[in-house]
């Protein structure tokens, strides 16, 4: 079949707060061809991927990524890929291309299942699927009174993983981030899994992370989460090896292969964290997932959004057993929710698992999310330029 | 000083061909405070780069760009370092940024200069300044024997060093490869540098450029660069270690400090090339210079448009006499060469110089360029957005 359309939709929230809730707006694709339809979910500033699929051509190396998409063939995996090569080589002077190209390729790979009548997970050569521990994403209580109360809370709901980040932590004190860790570990209790994560909010400054150790140690976290910029390799290295031991865990900031590889190759990380809505779709985290395993660290998925990112970013690990652990998204907006009308719920066990549905095994709401989209128009030189779809 | 006002530019040939020109478009960047002005310029594409200036936020790590620059403070070094590290934390999750703040942070030099009536180099701490020996880049012919006629012409022209890249070269034979290299050498003459671009195009290939090195050594390259994706760290690595060894040369496609950091510590260069106008500017760019310097490596300037680019590229490596080299546009549209009004002009033997001249010494010629102005507007739920500025 031919790719004959691709849409996109921008969708938000009535008010959008500064707060670290990715899930106040999205960017959703549709794919059509052969009277059937794929979508996916770029994890990035809509109206600027949108400008990346539409811009004018700036030379031959900075052309739109639509130029690689439209009307290309799409009958195999492997078409999936030569796509995916030919909107590497036409825009890796267009740094958002990768965000843009990232929903793209979800729809690609959800299109090619529903085509071939096949769950995404078997295209991507998983014969079987194991289940997934959610973790609980939070933010740190501002004090760790709060953070306590938090973390019981999320115990009570059946979460036996949690992941606190952000908010205070690593701005204050030594001893106040102390506290911090041993009201969650408390909150807990000893069984829980536990992680924390800093948000790259120490840069490069492995000093910061380093006088933290101990106590991270002491509360036995499962990993220390991006304590440092993405790709501050050096930074990453010297913190690994410091001692005590604590397992870190990054990636979600990559935009493409090679990028994830440096973090594993160089950075000492212990879990590789990958968003498909960013680093170039399910082809590119299928195959930074295979480099986790032939390299003895475990893959986890990054996501904050809809079932629909959820889904797409499952697929690329559900066939790894030991890698059991995922995140999971626990209080997104309404807009999120409304993305999909069937949800990946946890069982009684508190455990997820993919269906044998055919693609992505989700069904769009579009009905619900009509009230979400936005009207992007634009002009250049005074004539139509680009004008949103509506669904 | 209060930034007041800042404004983007996007200029156009009336044609933009599908060839590896960068100068057929522009982004400049015009910043102003205190009755002075600023200007910058992105390598990067222009609307993508509009779009994360002005974007609505999606989260508090995906912020547009401007939410950092407009009415900050400045009067000092260290108030651009603020704004850049503001530029960070809003925009981690918005991957277009680096380029689009790219221009900003060179427009904030160049009107950090004026109002201190200083060049940008002495800002950065450069006492003096050093000659640099221009190349011109040149595409590969079809043909050998074009080759062979472009090196001779460029000798002719007055130019020292010559780099050739793209065009055949790398997707036929060894053989083909062989004679191309040996056509540009000859072509040149003993004396002249002479440098391959294979423009990323063998990914991550290693076997492929291994089955070059031997000609490539006996035609004694300079450097051989981007054989292999921006970050392969690992392919880079390995073919630094093959014999017969040939100095590789890369770094362009970093859109920020640690990347760079990345490329030279684990991937085994010995010329790490910066494009100003998409690493984050003259900031992120002089603290790679630096870092070179620590390891023992060359640093090069990335520039293929304008002589207000050109300056800014300089900047940051002017003090540093060993690194001598530098890429020089020779062949830009007259877009282009529209762009300043006065020129950065080899001298009698061919070098180049940075004047005294306050900021980064180019008057910009918004006259010439008005013709090539592009309108554009953008309007979100049918109200006005964005409309682009006049000069």
């Amino acid at each position: 079949m031919k790719i004959e359309r691709v849409d996109f939709f921008y969708l938000r929230m009535p008010e959008v707060l500064d707060i670290g809730d990715g899930s106040q707006d999205a960017l959703l694709v549709r794919v059509q061809a052969a009277g059937l339809e794929g979508w996916g979910e770029c994890e990035a500033s809509p109206l600027t991927s949108l400008a990346a699929y539409i811009c004018p051509m700036s030379h031959s190396a900075c052309k739109p990524v639509r130029y690689a998409v439209e009307g290309m063939e799409l009958n195999s995996a492997a078409d999936i890929y030569k796509i995916k090569q030919k909107v590497h080589e036409h825009c890796f002077d267009l740094l958002q291309a990768d965000h843009t190209y990232s929903g793209i390729d979800i729809a690609l790979w959800d299109l090619l299942g529903k085509a071939q009548q096949e769950p995404v997970y078997h295209l991507l050569g998983y014969k079987k699927t194991y289940p997934k521990m959610p973790y609980a994403s939070q933010l740190f209580g501002i004090t760790p009174q709060e953070t306590y109360l938090k973390a019981k809370e999320s115990r009570s709901q059946g979460y036996a993983a949690v992941k606190f980040g952000w908010g205070p932590i690593g701005k204050g004190t030594v001893a106040q981030d102390v506290a911090q860790f041993q009201a969650a570990r408390e909150g807990l209790g000893k069984d829980a899994y536990l992680m924390v994560d800093i948000g790259t909010y120490w840069g490069e400054n492995v000093q910061e992370a380093q006088k933290r150790l101990q106590a991270l140690k002491d509360v036995q976290v499962y990993w220390l989460e991006e304590p440092f910029a993405n790709l501050a390799l050096t930074p990453y290295r010297a913190l690994a090896v410091s001692l005590p031991k604590v397992a870190l865990a990054a990636g979600e900031g990559c935009n493409n292969y090679v990028q994830a590889e440096a973090m594993i190759s160089y950075g000492g990380l212990q879990f590789i964290q990958i968003d498909t809505g960013r680093i170039g779709g399910i082809s590119a985290a299928k195959r930074v997932c295979d480099l986790s395993q032939t390299k003895g660290i475990k893959y986890v998925n990054h996501t904050f959004t809809s079932h629909l990112a959820l889904s797409a970013s499952l697929q690329p690990f559900i066939g790894i057993e030991p890698d059991f652990i995922c995140e999971y998204p626990v209080e997104p907006k309404d807009l999120a929710t409304s993305i999909t009308k069937n949800k990946i719920e946890r069982d009684q066990e508190g455990l997820i698992h993919l269906t044998e549905s055919h693609g992505l095994g989700v069904e769009i709401d579009t009905k619900r999310l009509a009230k979400y989209l936005v009207d992007v128009e634009i002009k250049i030189e005074g004539k139509a330029f680009y004008h949103s779809s509506s669904f």
